[in-house]
């Protein structure tokens, strides 16, 4: 095993000002500056100071919820994942940034195009997570009546993934030779044409702009659903995921890991991270109190339309202290089919109320929360790491800056104490610090090669 | 007068490394550098040194052309403007960033909302060059077999433009309140769903991003055929435009500005700055020597294939010392038109040979070439300036980073001195730099009021 190995790899999932439903109320979160460049910068550096290997950004394409509970109770107006990391990485020099984009409302051009230029913008940070819209907000918003059907938008999904990784390397490496002398500036032979012909998209190519720093920016992706782990199976470099407990995330990390064999891929060219959402307190006392002065912030019609939207069933009405109210199988679900699960497994073995259950996703959201000491928290990820459930995990800080800065301050260094983080960044590129190959160039030889073979 | 209205607007237009044709193979050109941010940062900030009113980016969604000469001899390899202007944007303090965005492969609600997170992320310096797109070569990046018509195109311009505005209305200016105590973080009344149902888009709203800081980033245009003079006057804020003459530009100038009216905007409402193409020495003898240096530089390949390009009619093979063969007529053209148009008068007013005309184009690609010693070319910028030809111009440097350093350091002192520039910026967003009103936000309540109307 070298070094690199034997370290966790760590995401700072930033969700501003916090993933908390009531962080903005928290009496530390700097509310008021959401929308300050500043502030998040600040936070950026706060993320690099912790050696974190990425900032990861989640998006969607609408305002989460249209009642008027939501849209006044909790935030609703967000930078546009391009745009601000694109700005982070003129103020930080080693972090990789991760940007949710979907491929749902997007074309592939544009996407593969504007990763390219994140990633030689920041020398090689970007990366990719890949999803598909799934709400009906979303929809209406591009002149669409319904969101696509599951299964369609995985087919899409897996076509626009291939479309994208083909128009990276239509430039290969060496393509830029830049000689003055001789009025070549780049090799014609090294540029290709991907004349790409599928069921949701043609598309000629080359791009126009140079095969990315890193060659591919590093794809993620997040679902856990059976056409979510065998697309990532195949195309994933991260994993983004939810589990509660030991035994799920192991099976989970399992399954898909043994699904790669057939699609010619080693495991380690798969890193799983799940999401975890820290309340940190310097003894459990304080992490106590953390967590209920957070939950104490939750007005009640948020937390139930939080619920509500995450199971797609409208909760309202339904007493408070009382159990779920029945739900659809999950065949009839058309939204995130893996959280519906979560979910209600989660309500059914616990026995859990609607209050308690929409307390317990306000911040986490069905990630795994870690409540404890510094000590606490490093135990419980080293548990996973060393169990074959994880080889990292996404922090999810339940406000800002102090949740952030408290993971930095306090468990990072006993992270760093245990040998399982590092203490310093050992790559140039996301790439080289998450320990994957950069994908070769012959990839876009493989390309000529494919499109001469069909001429 | 107000001094703003004394003072004429300058844009520093980027074309990496430089607008001429040849410019990467330029003694001084740092070539190498074209993908490097450090490099483009470093431009910017010149930029900003010389109190610019903002950095222009041009951009296409496709290589710009595809035979070997073309591709081998000029620069195919660019920053998409969102990624590179949000990076600027945090490297420097008041320079505003306009990025070219076609309105032809793209959806309303991703436009509307990168611009508004970049307006946000810069403290309100955003402006938006909104252009069609009319290449062969783009629609096939877009699984389309052809490129959208004339007309058409314009349409769908106009309802994307409309769209776009209503998304950045859709949250009132004072939508925010921010207040922890009573869990009141936005006020629902103020944030509008917009309900837009037209010929090319539906889409329901609101934005997920609260309202930009300019209430509306700057609109520019660029087209000057019919459709394009009636949108502008309709629509823009900025016209970037591009005449050879001072009677040609004040005809322009006085059109556009006559179409106002029954739009009920009055003519101060827009400014027009045509581009100009500086070839600047110290002496005559430096400039005249500064030009033939690049006109030298031309591989004859290259001069034919971009001239060819910006026709849209093929000149491989005619004599480079005859002149142009018959040009179809302007009607029968579906690329540019008003290039076509321009191109052709000038060969015809000046009996140019095809190696003359492209020469000419090399560089200014149609717009005015000023050649001289800073004297002069401030002469001829203030004599538009001062005779309804122009509000400002576009200036776009024939490499780099030498021609922006020369310009910054010769031309801008010598129009300040005349007091006709300014010598510190006067507002911090670009509308105030640029003198334009902000648009209310009882546009926000226009809306609202036009949606109950129709309940």
């Amino acid at each position: 095993m070298t070094k690199n190995e034997n370290e966790m790899k760590l995401g700072a999932f930033f969700m501003i000002p916090g993933h908390h439903v009531a962080a903005w109320r928290h009496p530390e979160a700097e509310a008021d500056q959401i929308m300050n460049f500043d502030f998040i910068k600040r936070l950026a550096q706060t993320a690099e100071r912790g050696k974190f290997d990425m900032i990861f950004l989640a998006d969607g394409y609408a305002v989460r919820a249209k009642d008027k509970t939501a849209l006044s109770q909790s935030v609703h107006t967000l930078f546009e994942p391009f745009t601000l990391l694109s700005a982070l990485s003129a103020v930080t020099r080693s972090i990789g940034l991760a940007a949710t984009v979907s491929t749902t409302y997007n074309e592939p051009f544009n996407v593969a195009r504007k990763f390219a230029s994140l990633d030689h913008l920041s020398g090689g940070r970007a990366a990719w997570n890949v999803v598909t819209s799934n709400t009906e907000g979303e929809a209406k918003n591009f002149s669409q009546e319904q969101h696509l059907q599951h299964a369609k938008r995985y087919e899409r999904a897996e076509e626009f993934v291939d479309v994208v990784t083909k128009l990276w390397d239509s430039w290969e490496d060496d393509a830029l030779v830049i000689d003055k002398e001789s009025a070549l500036f780049a090799d014609p032979s090294k540029i290709h044409s991907i004349n790409h012909k599928g069921e949701w998209f043609s598309v000629e190519g080359p791009l126009n702009i140079s095969r990315p720093v890193q060659g591919h920016p590093v794809v993620i992706q997040a679902g856990s659903s059976e056409d979510g782990k065998e697309l990532a199976a195949r195309t994933a470099e991260v994993i983004f995921t939810a589990w509660q407990t030991l035994e799920e995330a192991q099976g989970f990390y399992a399954d898909v890991k043994g699904r790669m064999k057939k699609y010619g891929r080693s495991p380690d060219e798969l890193k799983i991270m799940p999401g975890i959402f820290p309340v940190i307190g310097r003894t459990e006392g304080e992490a106590d109190k953390n967590k209920q002065l957070l939950e104490e912030l939750i007005p009640e019609e948020s937390g139930v339309a939080l619920l509500s939207g995450m199971i797609s069933v409208n909760l309202s009405g339904y007493p408070l202290d009382g159990p779920l109210p029945d739900l659809p199988d999950l065949d009839q679900v058309n939204g995130g089919k893996s959280r519906f699960k979560l979910l209600k497994d989660l309500a059914d073995r616990e026995g859990l109320t609607i209050r308690k259950l929409y307390q317990r996703i306000a911040g986490a959201r069905g990630h795994r929360e870690i409540k404890g000491t510094p000590e606490q928290i490093a135990d419980q990820m080293q548990e996973w790491f060393e169990n074959g459930a994880a080889d990292g995990f996404n922090i999810m800080p339940p406000h800002l800056p102090g949740g952030l800065d408290d993971f930095v301050d306090l468990v990072i260094p006993e992270l760093q104490k245990r040998g399982l983080f590092r203490t310093e960044y050992s790559g140039h590129t996301l790439r080289e610090n998450l320990g994957l190959k950069r994908p070769s160039s012959n990839v876009g030889k493989k390309v000529k090669e494919m499109i001469e073979t069909n001429k």
